[in-house]
């Protein structure tokens, strides 16, 4: 009956317009959007449960676009729906590159198995940045089984792809050197399986040396549980199958040992925990009602008669009746 | 009788250890130390009605510690006291630059009538980038009449220095061609005086070329209110009387023409935007009788019962009592 219920049962269908309109509706800013999608969300409830979701992480340049895209075609070709979307930290890009993405993608985007995700709507305040979670959610709902998410920009988009994700798979380049050095800790840290991405031609042979001095490297520096390091050709497709088996056994190893049950859980934890900050901070937007209070405090802010933190914080105070004591 | 009403007393008869205390209390994210912040800041109530709060701006290398020494030993010589803060967009500095920056200001920081702000306690989390405007008015109540605020980094930095202060000085050097170029339009946008700083020696012919070329051009580009445009130089002193009277200018006509009240009235306003998005983050810290529901949520979603949305927004909402209707 509801438009919420109707987008649901399309979707489960495996409907593509429907999930492109059900991701159009969870991205929405729009308050009339936003219940609607809020009853979405609710109605697909858990999702997800039997699927695999893989970040791809690496420098611009690492070749992550065109490494999924072979990694996609391969995984449809072992049976598997392949949705491909990115995180991006900043809500203001400058466009380009994520349509670039899609362009690239050609061979992924236009099989019958796979949803390349378009460009999210450039300039639409927190737009996607802060909904990968939700739609990862709805690609579930509609029979993708494996999800890839791709890191656009670099900084925060590691830290948050991994808030997200199974398995983090950073792509790294032979012969960076001082750029790798640099960039090496934090994105190291945070990875599962590291991969030495463009390994073809002359660079086949640095790649194998650099990938064995990695892979002694992390058995000192994380004796319990050091990622597997790979070499791969996303563009010649050397590897590929490999690093796809890889990537499988990651995920075998964590459902079996219980960790990857632990991963979820907590980060549904911290989705929560981000979902009622958000919720915390547009209390005034939801709720009209509440804000005369608001104006009174702000009138006596600009007189001079409050300072902001004391009435602020009386404002917040006074919002909330005193619970259970 | 009350901690913050003893220290209210100190701190107004210019007790420097008051001060530097009161900083201490403002910055502190104790619990208990917030009360009493809250209690001293409102003991205060407005200040700075007759102070000049002057930003400074200006790539790394531009010499901005020692030029807003010059600046504020003149200023002392003409009567002024001078306190001298710093603004810093990252909570997570590593150290050095601002222990630096005292050490730098040694002519300055030793006056009786100056304040340099030590340097702000490293590694606490959202430490002082949070509490300048605070500390603007703790100085102002201690008899600081020209407050110089120095951004350390570059990013968001100079669009908070903007946000607390009367009038942002924006620092370039001559000859740095492409690399100003780059920064220009977001630095100079924001800038209501500029100065072209290490005019002297071989540079000063350069410096007076370069400012009245960008004098030209800004008299095209910004025909109404165009920014005076001058050469300094901090470590010789040519020209510090003339960029101090042109603060000071800068100063009485906005004064004069009411646009120094509205802006700082704009300040308040966006002022208590931030406390109050910081109460509403920090709720469930303050209220723990409210925290028996938000663990419910969160058990909700662990189950996978509830979205994480859907359980954010059910429990904001049920915190809040619907009022007028």
């Amino acid at each position: 009956m509801s438009l919420a219920g109707d987008l649901a049962r399309a979707l489960r269908s495996g409907d593509r317009r429907a999930l492109s309109k059900a991701i159009t509706l969870v991205e929405s800013t729009r308050e009339d959007d936003r219940s609607a999608a809020l009853e979405l969300l609710s109605t697909l409830g858990v999702t997800g449960e039997h699927s695999f979701r893989i970040g791809v992480t690496g420098v611009p340049g690492a070749g992550k676009s065109t490494l999924i895209e072979a990694l996609g075609l391969h995984a449809i070709a072992a049976g598997k729906r392949v949705a491909v979307l990115a995180v991006d930290p900043s809500s203001q890009r400058t466009g380009g590159s994520v349509l670039g993405d899609k362009t690239r993608m050609t061979r992924l985007s236009g099989h019958a198995s796979a949803y390349v995700r378009p460009s999210p709507t450039l300039g639409v305040l927190g737009g996607t940045a802060g909904r990968t979670r939700e739609v990862i959610g709805l690609c579930e709902a509609a029979g993708y089984d494996s999800i890839l998410v791709e890191t656009v920009g670099v900084g925060q988009s590691e830290e948050r792809v991994a808030s997200m994700v199974d398995c983090v798979l950073l792509l790294v380049l032979a012969g960076a050197g001082d750029e790798l050095q640099t960039l090496k800790r934090g994105l190291l840290e945070s990875a599962d399986l590291i991969a030495f991405n463009k390994a073809d031609g002359d660079r086949a042979r640095l790649a194998e040396n650099e990938s064995a001095a990695l892979r002694a490297s992390l058995s000192i520096s994380r004796p319990h549980g050091s990622p597997a390091v790979l070499t791969v050709s996303g563009q010649e497709g050397n590897g590929v199958v490999a690093l796809w088996s890889a990537l499988v056994q990651y995920q075998e190893a964590g459902v079996q040992n219980g960790s990857l049950a632990a991963r979820r859980s907590a980060q549904l934890k911290a989705w929560f925990g981000a979902a009622l900050d958000e919720a915390l901070l547009e209390v005034f937007v939801r709720r009209p009602d509440l804000l005369p209070a608001r104006v009174a405090a702000e009138q006596s802010v600009e007189s001079g008669a409050t300072s902001p933190l004391e009435a602020a914080q009386r404002l917040v105070a006074g919002l909330l009746p005193t619970r259970g004591g």
